[in-house]
């Protein structure tokens, strides 16, 4: 008998998850190696940042998932460096792992263009923690406008600056416009949180580019009733603590947030593979990379070409790689022969504040859908992706809860209560205050 | 028409809550200071400390609790200083406060008894963050173990040392044996969580001082059956990372947590008054600070007398005292003379695990309590007592779904993934490791 092949899956992510649980079929060793503890389901990772769910909504932990699964381990460790002659993975920790085949799946980051600089000025959202962090300014900034108006009859304007019009950019705009409406405009006696002013700058002429126009159109229709303001083909110059410039034009901003950007994981570079200008890896239809039918690139990092066209870096391609994976191991292992990766793309949704959205579908009907319906489409779609039973009910409650009773949400602020910008905006928005602070306490 | 009174109160905890939903009857004007923007259920803190509870379950924000009291208003500020004569608060904005009557209840924080320097190697539990800091701890020596397991073959002792006895002590205690017993050992692959050791160091005779002696025993009884070893007598005298000083003797710790020490707030030396050894404020019957009938010191920072013994610094008293405030300030307004505070005292009672506990119950009948009889008499006043309905069906829901599931709770691992003595434990435990790093992947 043959011994047992060992797989090394880095990154928990969908990809990584979705190999790992088509090899938990087959006969073979698998180890995860992810850096967090937690699988995270970044397409609910906006309603984190926004209070509507908790974090333990949207993540689980991987051994948790892969509990029932003996031929699965989980190693929280990270990736810094690779010997693909002797087929071993070098991690931080200083173990070795050596594998008969690698899925390499550790996504992709913010990429700030090369300003580095604006990443505590303007933070992205990829993480529990970056959610947490967004969630914190966002409402950071109403308490210290009440302080402030409090302090001085006056306070800085609630301006929210979301940078990037893909659908993150949208998903969060439209959040922070539905709280400032229709949630927080009751919690505060001397500012009114309904006059917040959320904008969508975005670099290219269009957003939510990979739509078809139509449905640009209507995302712009329903964007702009919930009073979001988007200016298209807005390059952003600098970040800087309380502005942000576009060109010449200084835009103030109480938050400002980053949803235009990503970069691949550096692991490509490491492996030592041909890589995009991304630094996504370059694989051939069965997604290795050049010489290593060993490795499979799988999820954000792998760069795949289909019908001229790139396989975009969100959640579904991620998971049919990572399935396609573990069936091309089995079919190696019983001495069948691979096939090509086909992305089946089944439509594209993003949502629009509380109850509107846009849907491509593709499949299993063509329709663009709009609106309400839209929302409802998206709804059922991710709770029925949600991994685990458990995430599924629990965000279904808090979604019911939420939306009908428009309740509280997790409206938590912690860590700092500082904001990056405050004391300067502080300054430069409210007139010369006079020299006996006023006292003030009659609600 | 006298004018309508103003009202400051500072803290939003039980204490400043209980004052503030009495004087939401009153036509008076109340301001909350607060430099959270939420209220924690102290109680719970430890089970979002053993990702038991989201934090979300045991704290709402202070707003929200108070948005239907049109004459409330919420400050997410915090007092610096005081003026008296005038009747001003100094907030750390700028902003000044006027008063007619003034409610400080800012209650404790931990103390190190002058080892300032410990406080970032054995986290107290006070805070949402620091129950998310210990969350991260004891979740983490986990992994670091199977982490070093897998690379060396061994890995470092997993010892967990709660320094105090008292019913927080227990409580974490308790509840560290239960997941690593109960939880972990199902998902570690390389290390047996169930040898977990969790040690109190208790600086006097007995475990849960307060309690009578029966129950001291009974709970004793109940923690050696967890497999926690109790230390009494046993005096901290340094905490290293990776290890604990008790005398001479020194004892290892991958996580070392503290539940010994608190003092009070430091707002009593802002205000000038008399106070104890701990800082608390030393009030007459009615609550009041020596020569200022229009202060009033409520909760834990009240150096309150009954009978001869303090009033102890735990919820139940605290909300009485805010109770009896605003009932004072309103005996006050309606021309009738006021009343002296009185401490009814329905009991006390800790948990010890999943379902064990002591209580002394004093009302509506005396008792004394331990087992799952204790236990299930906890968990009816415990959720009894949360304020908000939500909350309550929130965490009842997950108590349900994890004692009787077994199931995940929230084991989320969020922030940074160093452990303090980690590395100095890790040289400190494991032989030599051979120069060539051993290679081992398989399950």
């Amino acid at each position: 008998m043959a011994e047992r092949k060992r797989v090394v899956i880095l990154g928990g992510g969908f990809a990584g998850l979705h190999a790992a649980l088509g090899l938990a079929k087959l006969t073979v060793d698998v180890t995860i190696v992810d850096r967090r503890n937690h699988h995270t389901f970044q397409p609910l990772l906006y309603q984190v940042a926004l209070a509507v769910l908790s974090p333990a909504n949207i993540a689980q932990p991987i051994r948790a998932i892969m509990r029932k699964h003996r031929n699965v381990e989980v190693l929280m460790d990270e990736a810094t460096g690779f010997d693909t002659t002797a087929s071993r993975v070098h991690l931080q920790s200083g173990t070795q792992l050596v594998y008969d085949y690698l899925i390499v799946a550790t996504g992709s980051t913010h990429s700030y263009f090369g300003h580095d600089e604006w990443a505590t000025l303007a933070p992205g959202l990829k993480t529990i923690e970056d959610a947490i962090e967004i969630r914190r300014r966002v409402l950071l900034a109403f308490e210290l406008a009440e302080r402030q108006m409090l302090e001085t009859g006056v306070h800085p304007a609630l301006d929210f600056i979301v940078i990037g019009g893909g659908p993150t950019g949208v998903e969060l705009a439209g959040a922070i416009s539905d709280i400032a409406k229709l949630y927080m405009k009751r919690d505060f006696r001397h500012i009114d949180p309904s006059k917040a002013r959320v904008i969508i700058l975005e670099g290219s002429p269009h957003i939510l580019g990979m739509y078809p126009e139509d449905l640009q159109k209507k995302a712009l229709d329903q964007l702009h009733a919930l009073g979001v303001e988007i200016r298209t083909s807005a390059h952003v110059s600098d970040i800087q603590p309380g502005y942000v410039m576009v060109g010449e034009e200084k835009i103030t901003a109480m938050v400002t947030l980053w949803a235009a950007g990503v970069q691949a994981s550096p692991l490509g570079k490491l492996l030592g593979v041909e890589m995009d200008r991304r630094g996504c890896v370059l694989v051939d239809a069965q997604l290795n990379p050049a010489g290593h039918k060993e490795i499979f690139i799988c999820g954000d990092l792998a760069h795949v070409m289909q019908d001229g066209k790139q396989v975009p870096g969100v959640a579904q391609p991620a998971m049919q790689m990572g399935d396609h994976t573990a069936r091309m191991i089995a079919q190696d292992i019983a001495g069948k022969p691979r096939t090509d990766f086909h992305y089946f793309d089944k439509g594209d949704m993003a949502t629009i504040g509380r109850k509107a959205a846009v849907a491509k579908i593709t499949w299993p009907f063509k329709a663009h859908l709009s609106g309400f319906p839209a929302w409802l489409t998206w709804l059922v779609v991710h709770i029925f992706f949600l991994i685990g039973f458990r995430n599924r009910i629990s965000v279904f409650r808090e979604w019911a809860w939420t939306y009908l009773t428009f309740k509280d949400g997790v409206r938590l602020i912690t860590g700092s209560h500082e904001l990056p910008g405050w004391e300067a905006k502080h300054g430069l928005e409210v007139p010369n205050p006079a020299d006996e602070p006023k006292t003030s306490n009659a609600p």
